[in-house]
């Protein structure tokens, strides 16, 4: 998994059946040390993450294993939303600081 | 899944019998600010996509999970139309501006 | 899926069972703009590809999706020769040309 | 299979409900050198690695193959805590060292 | 598939039970013109590769593909030792020359 922060969603009428009434956010990626990388990814939010929260995603066919995603044409899935961590001793990032 | 704009279209008679009738589109990648990138994917088009048209696709076996894709040997698929997305507050892209 | 030019091949007699008569192709990875990129990727062809040709593979999972690839260890297939494609209204390539 | 270095934990009390009670693992991906990479993965824990081991993580599907992870939306898990490794007939890592 | 030269093995003795006695091989992965790239993976050997071999592995859930891998936490596999190939009509490795 990586770490994303939400930053936007996006909005589509005209999409696959299996995708009606999901919500499509866009995340940016961040690196262990709590700095955001020039990488986005689209997800489907399946545990309620707000804007600005910071997450964990799961890519390719393990974003299908939510009961939310499955068996559905959806390749990214924010499985956790991130409440600290920590890097070498030292806590990187922290939710309710 | 990535954002990508629809800028051409592939064509091929010798092709697996599966992917027969298949609409085969070519994207360029876009970044999240609506930039494009220098990347491209080939997708196989299961919402009736246009030229120009931004949308989203998914990759690897998730672009086998729609009812037209199932089975097939294709590892990208276009899944949503984009009405429009929003980055960070700000509306980045609305198709009927 | 990307773009692949056939420039080579690959032969390898021991190796595993479920490849036995498996045509092993060289494929230099093309971009949208019919250049080629530094990167390459041996795929089973299951279109009978030929030298020079220009072809479509898919990766992963969906490599196995050929009745040829089915439940084998192949990670790419060539699963189409492309007859031509366009980028932004312009031909782009064209086989017979 | 690439390696990596504990280097952390991600603490997360909101999420899938199939990730309870899993444990999160910060990794820096190292090169075959011993090198930190600028890379990094969040991969479940399925061998009990503490703060510093090396590592070996299965990405993709893969990673959902461990009795522990089977079914689960997690795409990287830590399968192996390597003893040592060589390069080029010299050791590079020993952990016992 | 891509192509790797074997340069080292990695030695686990605390791992996922269903790798035990799976010898694990550090592939140094090689470009087609046969120069090493800056990049290299961990894979399970299903064929009886040896040092110095030329090999092809495959990645993904199709590393999983070979008796010996089937249902494993093995992301990378050793499927063929390379005996030759070529690339633009020229010999660019033989392996027994």
């Amino acid at each position: 998994m990586l770490i994303g922060k939400v930053v936007g969603s996006v909005v589509s009428t005209r999409k696959d059946e299996k995708l009606e009434s999901q919500k499509l956010l866009l995340l940016q990626i961040f690196d262990q040390q709590n700095k955001p990388k020039d990488q986005y990814v689209v997800a489907v939010d399946s545990v309620g993450a707000g804007t600005e929260d910071m997450v964990l995603y799961a890519a390719g066919s393990s974003a299908r294993q939510t009961t939310q995603t499955d068996g559905k044409p959806c390749d990214a899935v924010i499985m956790a939303i991130i409440d600290s961590w920590d890097l070498g001793g030292e806590n990187v990032y922290e939710k309710w600081a």
